[in-house]
């Protein structure tokens, strides 16, 4: 089986960290809960967006993630038994191509380069099975798509979803 | 129609780059044509190998590629009738994916991040046609393979087989 894994947001934590450095930099006091469906720019007055928006630019965002809980685990697992890769659509940002291969190479270095991609849009994937946070790619998807649950979609309905890596580990392994 | 286009040695003359580094470094005279029908590796004596292996991470290697002529203008002119990626197998050499991404930006401003594919193995790719120098790529490809030729590939058959981008333009346009 060959199962397709996004990065932001399900393997590595992008939302916290838009929050994170919101604050620091902004001098502000924004929590997770005030963003719960929605994206943390819908969520900030509109004076901050330009900043926000400009903090993908920045030396550093990509490589500092933090790492979803049990993602290594349950991946290595996973990895083990079927075909998977890490498919992030990181085209868009490019001076994040590096800091995705290297934050890669330090949390899941037993995913070679040969299963990793970077891409824009993810329906030229062939297989079976997408995990990722975003509807317009599980739409776009020829196969299996599972949600995974982050702040942005949790109102999001038509999806298999999973809030967990536990809980994909019980839905795959 | 979904056309999948290989980078090195396709749009990009990574072979001829290969043999001008080598003569300029170790001050040596190798030509094309004592290459063909073999990869510059095995073009070269043994003690030379290292340092040639080595060439693809050293800064500037594939940004400095030179264009293979005619893929910009039958690549611009297939773009707009069918959807066109960018496909390359760059996640072997971490330093290639920044210089890839502005060499596209030179060079192939017309095809989006959204259609640019930096990855390992080409089989989940899915798609209609791919054009790859490799052998192994297009067998691996669950498609209409085209093998471009490139000097390492003169003696390989069984695929269907363009030596220009004229021909793949009288082809596919």
């Amino acid at each position: 089986m060959t199962i397709f894994v996004d990065m932001d947001e399900v393997i590595a934590d992008t939302y916290m960290a838009h929050i994170d450095w919101y604050n620091r930099d902004l001098q502000q006091c924004l929590t997770l809960e005030e963003c719960m469906g929605k994206e943390v720019w819908q969520s900030i007055p509109e004076e901050h967006v330009d900043y926000l928006r400009d903090q993908t630019n920045q030396d550093g965002f990509f490589r500092e993630l933090a790492v979803i809980p049990d993602s290594q685990e349950v991946l290595r697992a996973l990895h083990e038994k079927h075909d998977v890769y890490i498919a992030s659509a990181a085209m868009q940002f490019k001076n994040s191509l590096r800091e995705k291969a290297d934050w890669l190479d330090e949390h899941f270095p037993f995913i070679p380069w040969q299963n990793r991609i970077l891409c824009g849009h993810k329906h030229i994937l062939k297989g079976d099975i997408l995990i990722d946070d975003r509807a317009y790619n599980l739409e776009a998807f020829d196969g299996r798509g599972i949600q995974f649950t982050s702040p942005h979609n949790i109102h999001t309905s038509g999806f298999e979803r999973v809030t967990s890596w536990k809980e994909i580990g019980e839905k795959l392994l």
